[in-house]
């Protein structure tokens, strides 16, 4: 928002103060209406700060002063957690990280939530992608084992799992450009490995036919030790070269991609369900006009006994806005039992960021409470609460097996 | 919705009883506000078994026992067809089929409604799919010619369509993966027929080509016999293997695909069109996303006389419902008269379903009457009976040749 | 809407004269609930003609009476404009203009409004369409060059582009099938235009490739001279053969088009920016499901000082509609600042057309309304009054540098 508004960089991520920043932040807010970062600023300011006004340009210096005040008062991280009713922190973390802070986080206490890690191993997928031989090597280094090919790579990979569980890990995560699917032995993977290793260039067939090899091993190894697989995907990055040359990625350069992946999103997923290896899954898409595709997708792997087994995850990063929400939860309900919905997961940098699960299920009540006064959902104490806890707390508890 | 909230397949499609399943139903159900189903299910209660609650798993039983008693009073399909004001039906009828169901329905008597059979030759276009060469086989068991070439294969179908066309057919219907247009002459044509009837591997490229010349063949037909030509595509189907081994095709487990095909309608329809071969034709996308993308098709192949000779059909499968038929009437709208839409065309296997017909109409009417209550269209009786009677049954009527 | 309503061309573009068409007109109109030329239709009879009521076949002779008798006392296009308080009219010129229209208008004075010309060198990229070869002859005797070379052809479209700037030009415009991105040498470059020019054939990788380089000189010039680059893209032309035939293009028979460009386009945009060439630009997609996308691509490219300095554009032709501007609306300011998006530009062949204007800004300010009394925006009339004035004049005169 700050760089759309025209603001200076140095202003954002630069040197500047922080009030100066702040004061700059205020002049793009309020210019933002129905944005959600609108909502969340001003939901974070109630729920922490006591401040019940409008942040813009004229409230900027009294906001300032009351949130200084606050924070000399004491507001720590923890109290941030703890006040929010917390149950569960899942962290997302590269296979090579030693979870010592886990450890020390609960060596330490203090603290209602629980903390997790989760699996994010990008870059051992990411064949095609700078730093592919610099990770194996790392990899090598924290496993103590020289990684000369897919199967070994796979024997490490899933011991590092097997670390990852013992200290609390229920779920993983994949950001993966697209779902590919493109058949692929154990063999060939192997070949197309061993020439990432020598440096080679790698194609995009041979990129597509090593991640599909390896996100099969993925999935099965997930179902074998009850993990929830999750498949994020759509994102195009770092699309400003100076930028990301400048800040490095992850700074805001991100986009929205419009390559659809249905029918290979499909295969994958059968792929492992016919061999009885496909565990329990949640697909987000990074664009919206994606989401009744993945709910017919999702709706077509059912298991007895689990409420959606592959899930469609709640509307993610660019559609994590009341538009995006509600569009996603009428497609959602339009094809599938809303009552079946995990409903939010946020995904965030952010201690204040607990706001948006409210912000989330104020729209979901808003969405249902619409239906019910239009006559088209019963005014039924019953089925409603159970909708509402169901959609904001058990199922998702359930499901990750919280 | 009953595999989604996770219920045995035993109590779906297996060997439970029907009360048990009902009631497993009945749980689903209450799990599925914003969902057509829900709709549908309560206006099917309402309209032919008088119950005018809501159907969750306290009142099960309560709705269990009154339609039975409401059945065992007698409630015969005729009886619903009857009371459902039902003017005609069209049945999905394959060219070996000898219509002899509907010879005999005719000959009983007792309906109102007149039951027409629709020609789909699917099986005829799919010489890439399981089963081509067995089928040419069964057409020329039906016909008593031999099918050496796909001219002849033509001349059979084309008899058959006549056979058809003597038992009162007025519409066909194609379920296409994506409507392709790759040129093909009939010599090629020929040679990528006679390949498939010698066991060979067709290409995806060959198929496209065979489909396209076929596709052409059939457009300049129904033109010539006044035919409305259907074409529903961008269904991605039986993509769980397992359950298709299981209980077979058409099962729910078939889902919406996202590769788009914008270019190769127009070519389609234009190549029929500059020989003055476009039959009247009705175009449904199982993905939304087309939407704007078909009306701006259609609407480019006029005819004088005629309200809309490609039109774009009403949202379809996936697309039926609340959400789905505003957003389709509302991009119509936008884009096109909406006083040419021909209004809902079911697409069921379910004798209640002329349910949909209403449910449609309700939301069409209420979609007029939020224009007009925004001051958006005038408050004129003449103009809003005449689009509401237009699209709820005389365009239908007149497009179809009723 | 007359073609779809089954009017014969003879009353549309035909011989008819022109109270029959009117009245055919009223007919097609009255079945156009939820059209925007429904609304543009009224807010032209009430802004230029008087007339408050509704147009249809009932009213359609009173209101050909009052127009006519209105435009008996005079209606002039100067009247029109004057009343309409335009400040700028663009108009669009191919670059062999001579903009002698231009030096008249100036010349003779009498209208409030300033006119200037926009530099429109389409003939010049489409390297793949027919006529090219006879376009660049015509563009050698503009210019008094031979143009043997891509350099020469750079030279002298840079010399129009000056002839244009003279002449007060600001806005360049480019229509282009898809953004298309394929890195191509100024020397492969040159093969491929040198080949064109013999009339051989190009296939479409060189078109990209040729007009990828071409692109990216335009860019790099309109940077130099503080020109503001416009590119309009997803439109598939001329789909009924028949029709352009008989009626030429431009004249009804245009498609959205659904081949997803995502990548090449941010592609493109940062090729420009990474040398520091990327002007201002304005991104128009014909195809809706782009939107989201376009805002997360557009805010990825940022200027300090500048508000927006690569803008998603208005909704264009197709979108521009309620449904199309509300939604434009909605996702920009879900992403992006509202308070900086550029508001309406029209393009139109229509001197009435200034009340599609008003037909943006009513939508805007009932969209903005909305968001207010829902609380999820102050009612603050600083805020509001500064977000409105921005919207729907400051920001596209201060953009476009008027």
């Amino acid at each position: 928002l700050m760089r759309a508004v025209g603001i200076d960089e140095e202003f954002i991520t630069g040197a500047a103060d922080d009030k100066t920043k702040f004061f700059a932040f205020a002049e793009a807010l309020e210019m933002s209406a129905g944005n959600p970062v609108y909502h969340w600023t001003h939901l974070e300011l109630k729920r922490y700060f006591g401040y019940n006004g409008n942040l813009n340009k004229c409230t900027a210096e009294d906001v300032w002063e009351r949130c200084c005040d606050k924070l000399k008062l004491g507001l720590s991280v923890h109290d941030i957690i703890n006040s929010s009713n917390v149950d569960v922190i899942c962290t997302t973390d590269d296979p090579t990280d030693d979870l010592s802070a886990h450890i020390r986080c609960r060596s330490l206490g203090g603290l209602k939530a629980k903390i997790f890690p989760t699996f994010r191993p990008d870059k051992a997928v990411n064949i095609h992608k700078a730093g592919f031989v610099e990770y194996i090597k790392k990899l090598e280094l924290v496993s103590g084992t020289e990684i000369g090919s897919i199967s070994t790579l796979k024997f490490v990979l899933k011991d590092r799992l097997d670390y990852f569980i013992e200290n609390g890990c229920k779920v993983a995560d994949h950001g993966l450009d697209n779902i590919c699917f493109e058949a692929c032995s154990d063999d060939e993977a192997n070949v197309i490995f061993r020439k990432a290793l020598a440096g080679q260039y790698i194609s995009e067939y041979e990129a597509k036919k090593y991640i599909t090899n390896l996100m099969l091993f993925f999935g099965k190894t997930y179902s074998e030790n009850n993990i929830v697989m999750q498949l994020h995907y759509g994102a195009m990055r770092n699309v400003n070269t100076n930028m990301m040359n400048k800040l490095g990625p992850d700074t805001g350069f991100d986009c929205i991609n419009d390559t659809g992946c249905g029918r290979e999103l499909a295969m994958f997923l059968d792929c492992l369900e016919k061999t009885k290896n496909l565990p329990k899954t949640i697909v987000y898409s990074l664009n919206n006009i994606d989401n009744a595709m993945i709910d017919t997708i999702t709706g077509s792997f059912a298991e007895a006994g689990i409420r959606s087994k592959v899930h469609h995850g709640a509307a993610w990063w660019f559609n994590d806005n009341k538009k995006g929400i509600e569009e996603h939860l009428s497609t959602y309900a339009s094809l599938l039992p809303i009552g079946t919905f995990l409903g939010m997961l946020t995904d965030s940098r952010c201690f204040l960021s607990f706001s948006r699960h409210e912000f989330f299920r104020r729209i979901f009540c808003n969405w249902l409470a619409n239906l019910i006064i239009k006559g088209e959902y019963p005014n039924d104490k019953r089925l409603i609460e159970k909708l509402i806890k169901d959609v904001s707390y058990n199922n998702c508890k359930k499901f990750l097996g919280f």
